[in-house]
């Protein structure tokens, strides 16, 4: 079963205390589609200026990526620019240029509808819903089997009302601690996370950077810290890459249950672990299956108590 | 096998978003050995003033706590005042009296070196080696086998040529990851705990509050998140309450290995949830053996991957 993300193809200049890297390759769609890789085959829709250098996404096409649903709209693609503090966890939003990302109205294909699980990058919740409502096959009722979302401040505060319709209409929401408290205007996050729940999720994974990451469902609640990382470089991309290998796993293995969630953590973190070691995507470029399976068996033996 | 910890005894004055304390007790040697007696027999090295209400640590009596080493001096005890924000992670000291504290020196009977796991709570770390020193029998070969010890910024900023020399005596350093990243001035967790076994502990514990706590020993690296606590009143004491139920686990097994240190970690968790449930060591007081039990087995489900 494959894998439909909705998201941005960007170019990304960022600043981190390791070094810089300018108008390189990044987007949710792109890093979330690069882990998810490894996994299941993957739709991308998303738009670019035709000033992307198409030939930058080659190493998504040689896997199961098809990105055929990347529109090219005359004008400039989606930049952004920031830089990460010493700690590589607080980071300041230089600039940002929607360019040719605004008004970005996806458009699905028959062939979209065929994929049992869809994950919506932070965008307009507004689009999140007409993607959902478009992913849908014969009827509304007819909907894919895994829907997850993700989301941000700027949509919090700014579109509170259209994110929570959003929000019931999702299976999982993969957010970002900050943003969890902020959504539910709570301190602490284990009340946030089961309030976030009352929004429509069945499960909500909530993304502690360095500090790893937690699921929550009606029923269990389950933990990990990240992998030890002693060298990171960039963080830039380490959500969408987490939410590419969990929606990849979920994908690959067909299931839902508590297991298979908890697994699609693991598989997250350990996809993002990889991705924080080099700027942009550069190390999801060289990254194979056998130090995927390598680091996956190390990271069990040091969260299994 | 019994446990000596040498710390403070002490008044604590909190302010957090749950509600006040004043005068409430509190101290390093009282939390730890709060939770450590649900463990092992306990023996406490502590200075009081007669201002010091001697029935309130009638709890610990009752358990298998031995609080003869606690010195009464003429003078006030020690008091320390602070106020927690929001997060209850971030907090502020308002004050800090160190009355009969100032100029503590524990001197150590015959009793106390009969325990082969010691603590040496955050102190001068000239105090601490002192203690170590006189922990030891008939040489200063034999010392206990298991040393823990922590440490504040206080001590790393003021202190740092003799708290290098007792963390080149102990075995385990159970410290705060803003401490950590402070002692060996990293901004990275993992090297620095990696640089910090390099001045002698074996194991280094680095507490992450609510996001948790890692192990990192030669070895081995084992990380857990915190117990979910979805009404958090006052955090004071989870660090000291963490300790008390890792050596306490460590000192009751009777062993050291890495399986060990890694049970050890999620006994220290497990009592640390507890003690942030409520004002000073109210929650302790109460708490019961089943109770322990009853969290360890779900936080064994919500961590085991």
């Amino acid at each position: 079963m494959g894998i439909l993300v909705v998201g941005t193809v960007a170019f990304d200049s960022v600043k981190t205390p390791e070094g810089e890297a300018s108008d390189a390759i990044g987007g949710s769609a792109t890093y979330f589609s690069a882990a998810a890789s490894f996994y299941a085959p993957v739709d991308v829709i998303a738009v670019v200026g035709n000033d992307f250098p198409m030939a930058s996404l080659d190493f998504l096409r040689e896997r199961q990526v098809d990105v055929s649903g990347l529109e090219v709209k005359e004008g400039k693609t989606f930049r952004w620019a920031g830089e990460y503090a010493a700690n590589m966890n607080d980071r300041r939003t230089i600039d940002t240029q929607l360019n040719v990302f605004s008004g970005f109205k996806p458009v699905l294909a028959d062939r979209h509808r065929a994929h049992d699980h869809v994950f919506l990058a932070n965008l307009d919740p507004d689009v999140q819903r007409d993607v959902l409502t478009q992913a849908c096959r014969t009827d509304q009722s007819d909907r894919p089997g895994v829907v997850a979302c993700d989301t941000m401040d700027f949509w919090i505060e700014g579109q509170r009302t259209s994110l929570l319709s959003t929000l019931s209409g999702v299976d999982v929401l993969i957010i970002n601690d900050s943003e969890a408290l902020q959504l539910v205007e709570d301190h602490n996050l284990v009340r946030a996370a089961e309030r976030i729940l009352e929004l429509g999720p069945r499960a909500v994974v909530v993304k502690r950077g360095a500090h790893g990451a937690t699921l929550c469902t009606r029923d269990a609640w389950f933990g990990i810290p990240s992998f030890p990382v002693a060298d990171v470089v960039d963080p830039t991309g380490a959500g969408d890459t987490f939410a590419g290998g969990f929606m990849g796993y979920l994908a690959r293995s067909g299931e839902m249950g508590v297991g298979a969630l908890k697994r699609a953590m693991v598989h997250g973190s350990v996809m993002a672990s990889f991705n924080v070691e080099d700027f942009s995507v550069r190390r999801l470029e060289s990254l194979t299956q056998d130090e995927i399976t390598d680091r996956h068996d190390r990271f069990m033996e040091m969260i299994t108590p």
